[in-house]
């Protein structure tokens, strides 16, 4: 029996010294942390002391044999490992060792090594023929606390509206007739306005709270009912209400924000029409003054030009309508005006047609329609007149004398709304990751020849790299969401240009993110699921258009890099671009630092694990995008290319450049917010789930950091092993990860995540 | 005026020369097409050729001076560029030469440069302040000719099915409530076997034309109609008649085979339970044989033991029921049994229960369902007894003695499936392909200052780059697929376990590509793409799911790799794994090639087009990770890590190959079937595409081959640019490629596709 070999102290490390080397990620910080326990054990003498140490030297590693002989005493013992211990190796151990001794001590300094390697079930499931007992998940955190870090401020409210969805009216079922399903809707919009949730936003004077943080907060939730609800919550009360709010003066406050709030007054944001998306500028409808009147005409001039897709349509009596204003033959270009719709009898007004827009992918208690205006006449104070008025003797005047930054400014009302959009797009991730999650650790398939009980789907390494990684990032983007609105709602700072750029890339980042997720989760529950039951197929359906409305994504994120080119100082078209040019002559002076190879090849624990190399990369990467945009373009530039031809050939360097600064934003956002954090414990974990995803998003742009030489290939793949690492590392707390986004149990009625 | 700098030679060159150097890539092989045309044109004399060639001297380029100069020549000239000209800017080149010459010849040498370098209109496009008449599509090539070589021989069987289902029955409607779908959908199955195409892969002798192939090709152009029907006429046809075809014997095929193929007997295939879906062995239903009876006892024994998601299971009379066969109480493993589930009334018969799966993100026009059984009594000969019987006196017999082997045959049968499954996403994607350009032909979105019409979204890099890859991929994917199923029912090659380990990863491979891609078409389409009537969202909901049933695309994944690692000579398994490591140790010492720093940085376009490239670097991908892969596991398998241990810690490595496998494949495939194209015109065309695929493959996984330092960087970029490029220069054509997969007229209903 091999099994007497070994000294009674050496026996009790074998375990981990076979855990260890069975493994393929050894790096010196982790076998300094071996060594240096087992220089602090006093319970081994020197001999047991450099026997062991010998064990840990990479360059000349135990041999294959002395690793088998290692697993054969453990085998041979008969010692069973128990994974409902707190510390399941460690007591293994222990039990090891009480075979030969009755009455021996805890060791500690095996905890030791066990916590601070983070050694987890999968590195030691299968690899020792004993029996596990499989348990979901530690006790180590708790679910209350890190939701109460999540929340933040917004922790009263939250969890008061947590409680006010449980009511009947927001309870989930499947409603396939579009009729059916909008009225339900409108039943909980209407409860949402009159219990004041809709009115949040607005100043205490209209029956809100003058806070759009908590508005933010409460909307991601509105996911967890149904996403059709937090849309067109997000039309009536955001969109409508907002825009009466944002881009009106007191007049159309006092006449119509308490009823918007309320649901006295539904109404619309007519902007889209069915040939001008994105390029709202080039929008058709026509606003013409009509100095005799004293009225604006709204007209729909040609086929394409009806309003299209309009959030409400069906069910408002009102519209915000956006069109070409033209004043004494002169078009002052995009304005907002109040349009009416339909009488107190619900009946279209003349002039008005209106068409249901039929059945969607998702959010088909929405009502979204086409509408074509046939020369509606409205008074000239229904004029949303903040930045653009007309005067009483009929000329046109504002305060911002530049069109274009008057159109820019107009629209920048839309950036809560898209912050908003990126929030629910999160919500939907999240509600879907913690329905997979739940069901990853119910659900077993398949197992080896031993145990009788299948394996969790969660312990599997797949499973784990596809969920853990999106969980991460999902902290990282509510982070970096809830400090956004913060920042956009902060009034001290009226110049709003940088937070649009901002949110324009984190809005095409978060919403793909959130489509990439669900769909993950749709195909880690596998059938199931599929299943409308389990809710997942409602999100996927739901969130995909999160990526087109309130600007398409690949326009939004254009618009990101060029709000980066010009350094956030001009709003940026082919017009201003030798402004833009200028400005980047001067600022790349400040060269881009050489990398060393030393550090391109570094892949020690602590640089991959610290926040300074992630911000390094990302940085780097944005900086590098931004100079080589900026060089390609006035190359062309200089050959006399057309600039908005050049802005053509560089489309695709635009995207990049845009991600790559929202993915730097972000973490640079949360690896902040990590630091505020109090309790070690969960600012531990936190930073973790921040190494996780910062590592998963340099392993995603490996290809462009390879081509710069800024990443070695031994770096490249370890980044890719230490993702892997991380994710199992997580596992034992991955329900405590999703159970902290604090989706109410009342919301989780999906069969499979019960 | 600098016009008159120029000589008349000169002049008519400076067009093309302005394209040239306001482009990025300018590859020596294509100055040498420059520099020869040159050369070889007379009309101009030494000096000019001089002039000229001194102008393509990379080392020493033009100055950005001069470059503004030409520009300056072609705008003050007032010559128009018409993109209707077959040549547009050698006849631009031909009108500029014109205002000096009354009655010039037309320059042939111009046309020859312009065809060369595939000059399109992306690269003039803005680049000139001329008025530029966009043309959809060139008229090159003829769709007609392309699709009858992708029908291949299945030409006539394909025209007569799609006239066929032009008529009203086939007609695509919303169809919101579940019942109502599932009949239409049902009427049509019926029509179908009525007129004998559910039949067509059985032998004559029961209503059939025993081909295979060509039921896999009408089969993909059930998606044009709708997903629903697809899968639905699947399970009737393909796995349920299949599995009397496959696993029945002549008894079995004399009694149902023919009513199957009518439809006179509609049955489903309870594979799949609650509790075990991907893992077909651990399923629990019991079949017991009584020879008291001589009956066999169909059995469900618990909670989770039902069957699961059971497709035409509310429409049927009966199911081909997987069990655990039981006989003088030894378990011999998995079969297949006929159990009857309804009476003529349509009533379940004693001891079954079926329940509705109900609503799903798709297909809900497939009727899936719960099933349990009671002990539920079937005569013996209902066994379906082709792989192991029970005989008379009531014994088990099988002509398969190894129960692993006889499991792994049986299961065989399903590759047909696995191919069609892959067959119908790929019909998705190109159904979703053909709206989305379609879209793009018709939508223009923004212009510049100059312009008065807005630019067709098809014109955008972006769109490009979004679209056209995967227009090439659906080509590459449709030969391949075609090949297989060329293979699988070639009845001189009975061994199918290599075609079964290809089709697992191709599975995989392609419907994540489709669904993709249709994600991809959807965004593209904007929210028009949102709407159901646009056909798109149904294709995502639908499509979705082909992830997941036969065989979830992961575990595929990890069959394939097993495949490969074994050779493909046994079946894959724990248990086998010391065969597999002494048959890599022979295999292993032929070495991978060492990659030559002068080849991981070519960069010429003969070199990246050039398809030995391409398949270089597909096999060294497969062969490196193979041989990492069985390293490591050997590594593990030394220290005594047991073997289900050691497979769960490479199991991302184990997708990886899967994938890699595959993508060589199909690529070889494709490549060979090149080969086989007599008309050269539509030969080149193919390869381009080919060619097109082949580098976005690179390029999306030049992560890794940067790692491993077959791709240097240059090398890599290059790669990306000419996945651009090609893009670009696909884009006159992008029509014709779509109009070749050859969606009949009736089917394209939506409206963004007229």
């Amino acid at each position: 029996m091999v099994t007497t070999d070994y000294s009674l102290g050496i026996l009790q490390y074998i375990p981990f010294f076979y855990v260890i080397w069975s493994d393929d990620l050894l790096s010196a910080s982790e076998i300094s942390v071996v060594e240096n326990t087992v220089q602090a054990d006093n319970s081994l003498d020197p001999d047991e002391k450099k026997q062991l140490k010998l064990w840990l030297n990479k360059e000349n590693p135990p041999a294959d044999e002395e690793i088998k002989t290692w697993r054969q005493t453990i085998a041979n013992s008969g010692v069973k490992l128990v994974e409902s211990d707190t510390y399941p190796l460690a007591s293994l151990s222990q039990r090891l060792a009480s075979l030969r001794c009755d009455e021996c001590d805890f060791n500690e300094h095996l905890k030791h090594i066990e916590i601070n390697l983070g050694i987890q079930p999968n590195h030691y499931n299968h690899l020792f023929d004993v029996e596990v007992v499989h348990e979901k998940t530690s006790d180590l955190y708790d679910a209350t606390i890190l939701d109460g870090i999540l929340k933040g401020e917004h922790a009263p409210v939250v969890d008061e509206f947590r409680q006010f969805l449980a009511q009947p009216t927001f309870q989930w079922d499947i409603r396939r007739n579009k009729e059916d399903f909008r009225t339900r809707i409108l039943e909980q919009v209407q409860l949402l306005g009159k219990k004041g949730y809709g009115a949040m936003a607005y100043p205490s004077t209209y029956g809100g709270t003058d806070n759009m943080p908590a508005y933010a907060a409460i909307f991601e939730h509105l996911m967890f009912v149904d996403g059709s609800l937090a849309v067109k919550f997000g039309v009536q009360f955001g969109l409508f209400g907002g825009s009466i709010q944002k881009l009106g003066t007191k007049k159309h406050h006092d006449q119509y924000l308490s009823d918007a709030g309320k649901t006295n007054l539904l109404g619309c944001f007519a902007m889209t029409e069915t040939g001008h998306g994105s390029n709202v500028r080039g929008i058709r409808t026509t606003a013409t003054y009509d100095p005799t009147t004293d009225s604006i005409i709204i007209h729909t001039p040609g086929k394409n030009d009806n309003k299209e897709y309009i959030g409400n349509a069906l069910h408002s009596t009102i519209a915000t309508v956006f069109a070409q204003l033209i004043v004494n033959g002169k078009n002052e270009g995009v304005h907002a005006i109040l349009v009416p719709l339909r009488n107190e009898r619900h009946e279209l007004l003349e002039g008005v047609t209106i068409e249901d827009n039929g059945y969607k992918l998702g959010l088909n208690g929405v009502d979204n329609g086409k509408i074509w205006f046939n020369s509606v006449s409205v008074p000239r104070k229904n004029l949303l007149d903040k930045y653009g008025e007309i005067t009483k003797e009929g000329s046109y005047s504002s305060s911002i004398k530049n069109p274009n930054k008057r159109f820019f400014t107009m629209l920048g009302t839309l950036v809560g709304g898209r912050i908003c959009v990126a929030r629910g797009a999160l919500g939907g991730a999240k509600m879907a990751l913690t329905i997979a999650v739940k069901h990853a650790l119910n659900r077993r398939q398949f197992n080896d020849s031993i145990k009788i009980q299948e394996d969790l789907i969660m312990d599997y390494p797949t499973h784990q790299i596809r969920l853990t990684p999106a969980i991460a990032s999902a902290y990282v983007y509510h982070v970096v969401l809830e400090e956004m609105m913060k920042r956009y709602s902060d009034n001290s700072q009226p110049d709003k240009r940088q937070i649009e750029t901002q949110v324009a890339g984190l809005k095409s980042v978060i919403t793909w993110f959130a489509n990439d997720t669900i769909q993950e989760c749709r195909e880690a529950c596998g059938g199931k699921g599929y299943l409308l039951e389990n809710r997942i197929a409602d999100l996927k359906g739901d969130v995909d258009i999160f990526t087109t409305f309130e600007g398409d994504n690949t326009v939004l994120l254009q618009l990101a890099a060029k709000g980066i080119l010009s350094d956030f100082k001009a709003e940026f078209n082919s017009a201003g671009f030798t402004s833009v040019l200028k400005l980047l002559q001067s600022q790349l002076s400040d060269k881009l630092t050489a990398i060393n190879p030393l550090y391109s090849n570094k892949v020690d624990a602590e640089h991959l694990y610290n926040p300074k190399f992630h911000k390094h990369a990302f940085n780097y990467r944005t900086r590098r995008l931004t100079y080589t945009l900026a060089m390609r373009i006035r190359g062309y530039i200089k050959k006399g290319v057309p600039s908005y031809q050049a802005f053509l050939k560089v489309q695709t360097h635009l995207l990049a450049l845009g991600k790559a600064y929202s993915t730097e934003l972000a973490y640079s956002v949360f690896s902040e917010f990590c630091t505020t954090i109090e309790d070690e414990t969960y600012r531990e974990l936190l930073e973790k789930v921040g190494t996780l995803h910062a590592l998963q998003q340099i392993h995603l742009d490996a290809r462009w950091y390879l081509e710069q030489g800024y990443l070695g290939s031994t770096k490249s793949k370890a980044i890719r092993q230490r993702v892997e690492r991380l994710s199992t590392e997580l596992r034992p707390h991955i329900e405590v990860l999703v159970d902290s986004f604090g989706i109410p149990e009342h919301c989780l009625t999906a069969p499979i995540s019960q």
